[in-house]
């Protein structure tokens, strides 16, 4: 394969010496998911041109549901409401609901009027799934056959769909008013005799989901048996769509990435390719939040002026106990975040991991405080400011480990983000209890410290 | 599904009253992937007694590569040599190398010994690609044809692989010298009529990876281009073997849990269901360095103890510095972390990522700055402390975005884990230059401070 940058300084060239029809043989022997990298080092002019050549080929669609959604704003704007909804019309329905949220709101009545009728009714009933819900990723297109029909018949049905052929991997068995009764896995039904009836060769009450449950959940289930495709059936068993594989994939990596950056105080679209101006705007108000976090941490560092005053070496370790006491909250909170993520929670219960964590953080205290003690005590040669600091590392230590395990727990049983803003608030609590616990027990001992 | 929770109290009470037939029903039906969670929670003797059961109906090994690797541990205690050596007998390569290297090293030896000759030899040979690596997580077993075949005797060698089918969802056409030729999709095979040649069926020189490919590159290319299987050939193009896309998806998901476990420090043994004692054992290393980190910005600050002696409010200051840089240099880490991960940084360089995450930190550092700037004058009445909060807060915002996006950048080129260590170091060179920046402008400043 040719590495994107190479092609696009070639298709820069193409373009721009306008050898549209060398241009178009180059993009003819792009893949798709090639196109994302190309697209985003050209100019809004240069993106037009190679929409239109695309068109020509009817890839454009393909091309564009493989984009990434942070180029979409750039495609979008190069492309009339007339094209756009032909492209629309194109994809499935899963790929135009993503592509649907990428076009401006101002636009967006507009493209979606011009779609054909049926189509935009396909897509309002689509977008009354929750987001991030089983609904929006599954496809409607599948093979259903009728429990009666031979594994020739069911050949046949095969090749009657044509492209869509394609992509299938399994058939779904349904009855008379569309309920699922089992899945035929398509290798079966191969190496089965041509007149064996599907009732014999399929998997019967085979594992689905409702078009509401989580997109995680539902990559779990894929994950852990194994699956290339799961039915997504409604309450009465009525065959609704399929979620294939390549979703899964994506929605594992969209789901890690998004945990990723809530425990960093991050929103997802703010991407290494996105403009510097949406980065910020971003992540600005968490900025902002962990500010006011920061000030009150400052405050209560203001409350012991008096101690400090009295013993300025004070100052130097608030780095140390501040550092220390992040450092154990948020590998806690990772640890307790990630098996959320990938629903191990349930192997031991929540209790037991905070128990655990806490155990943890208390003899992790212990050993890096005996050290700290004894490394301050060489220091500033006094032995009960050695003894100041491993009373603080260690109860500091203990709170961090609890924090860091108990509130992603707690979001998830208030049915938040379990990652989203866990960062800051363990990082607060452990900073204000770490310094009101160091300056306070100083305070208390100060008689002997000096 | 019958909940774990709910299995594993029923199975306790089968195997404590002796009910092994009963029991042995119970875990037919259960799927492999489910047993995880069931033998969490029993005794060693009682996972003796369910291998046993397991044992006899052949499922003992099935069993056994779905369980996650922290669980091995316990299992391997309960069962012998000659045992275990049966059961990796019959599993494929990828996951016999994945069991063995569960085995504790000092039976690993007697056991391996207990294999029939070819299996070790295939072993052996399989240990000697590099760990995370393809022909680490390929398996041997695919169909090959020959492109002289037609349609329906692709078939019938499907037929022919028995329990093999089903698992494949290509077949592969060599020469005869085993040279991939190219790829026929079963479901291509199945829609085709049935006297066609492979030839005209096969996808031509298809994507390939050599057994050498890092697992994360591969899982990439699988990710991006939708597939559901890619072939391991070595230099010559001959057929290795095929990882297939239930791998990556466990590659995916392992690679996220190893980047988001190294940005906070941690090892990947260290999981929620990890016994305290192993926990403690991982972390305090990361623990100790960071010890050392956060000690060394500790000496820095007490450089100044002179400076805080003059004007011991500075001191409340620290947290806000060291939060502030500390908490724009993790988002910037994880945003570029995520993006190598990913593969996304060819999409934009990473020297116009570092410019841009720079940029970024700057403008954000000059508003929270003006922020602080205020809060300050507004707490202290001091407007040149308020400046000095302003002028070390762009600077340390600044530094730390600048740090946070050129050291994974650079981890890399060294050919490192970008994720690992980067957290702490990013943090404690953001941490020293915030505190050094802070209290050396104040000292410059301090005769208009006070």
């Amino acid at each position: 394969m040719a590495t994107p940058v190479v092609t696009t300084r070639i298709l820069r060239r193409l373009l721009s010496s306008g050898a549209n029809a060398r241009a178009e043989r180059l993009l003819a022997r792009i893949h798709p998911a090639d196109l994302g990298p190309l697209l985003a080092d050209l100019t809004r002019e240069e993106i037009r041109t190679v929409i239109d050549l695309l068109f020509k080929h009817r890839r454009a669609a393909t091309m564009l549901k493989e984009l990434p959604p942070e180029l979409l704003p750039q495609v979008f704007e190069a492309v009339t409401d007339q094209r756009l909804a032909e492209l629309l019309n194109r994809v499935e329905i899963d790929d135009m609901l993503e592509l649907v949220a990428g076009i401006p709101e101002e636009r967006r009545d507009a493209v979606q009027a011009l779609l054909p009728s049926d189509r935009r009714a396909e897509l309002r009933h689509a977008e009354l799934y929750p987001p991030s819900s089983a609904g929006r990723v599954m496809t409607t297109s599948y093979i259903a056959l009728d429990e009666k029909m031979t594994a020739q018949e069911a050949i046949d049905s095969i090749r009657a769909s044509g492209d869509l052929g394609e992509s299938i991997l399994y058939l779904y068995v349904t009855d008379e008013s569309r309920r699922l009764q089992g899945v035929v896995p398509i290798r079966r039904l191969v190496a089965s005799p041509p007149d064996r009836p599907c009732s014999d060769l399929m998997i019967q009450d085979p594992l689905n989901v409702q078009p509401e449950a989580d997109q995680e959940e539902v990559a779990q289930l894929v994950a852990r048996y194994d699956l290339l495709a799961i039915p997504v059936t409604d309450v009465d068993g009525t065959m609704l769509g399929v979620i294939t594989v390549d979703d899964v994939i994506d929605v594992i990596t969209e789901e890690a990435t998004e945990d990723m950056y809530h425990l960093a105080g991050l929103s997802e679209e703010d991407r290494v390719f996105t403009s510097a101006r949406v980065s910020i705007r971003k992540r600005l108000p968490w900025m902002i939040v962990n500010l006011g976090a920061t000030f009150t941490a400052a405050w209560i560092v203001g409350l012991f002026e008096r101690t400090i005053e009295q013993m300025v070496a004070l100052a130097a370790f608030l780095p140390v106990v501040a550092g220390m006491g992040g450092n154990g909250g948020i590998q806690t909170l990772t640890v307790i975040t990630r098996a959320i993520a990938l629903g191990e929670i349930e192997f031991s219960s929540g209790v037991r991991a905070v128990a655990k964590e806490l155990g943890v953080g208390l003899v992790l205290g212990a050993t890096v405080g005996v050290m700290s003690a004894v490394v301050t005590y060489l220091w500033q040669g006094n032995p009960t400011l050695g003894a100041v600091v491993f009373l603080s590392m260690v109860s500091t230590m203990a709170v961090a480990s609890f924090l860091g395990a108990a509130t992603p727990l707690i979001l998830k049983a208030l049915r938040q983000d379990p990652a989203l803003g866990a960062g800051v608030i363990v990082t607060f609590l452990t900073d204000a209890f770490g310094f009101f616990t160091f300056l306070g027990i100083a305070t208390l001992l100060m008689d002997r410290l000096l």
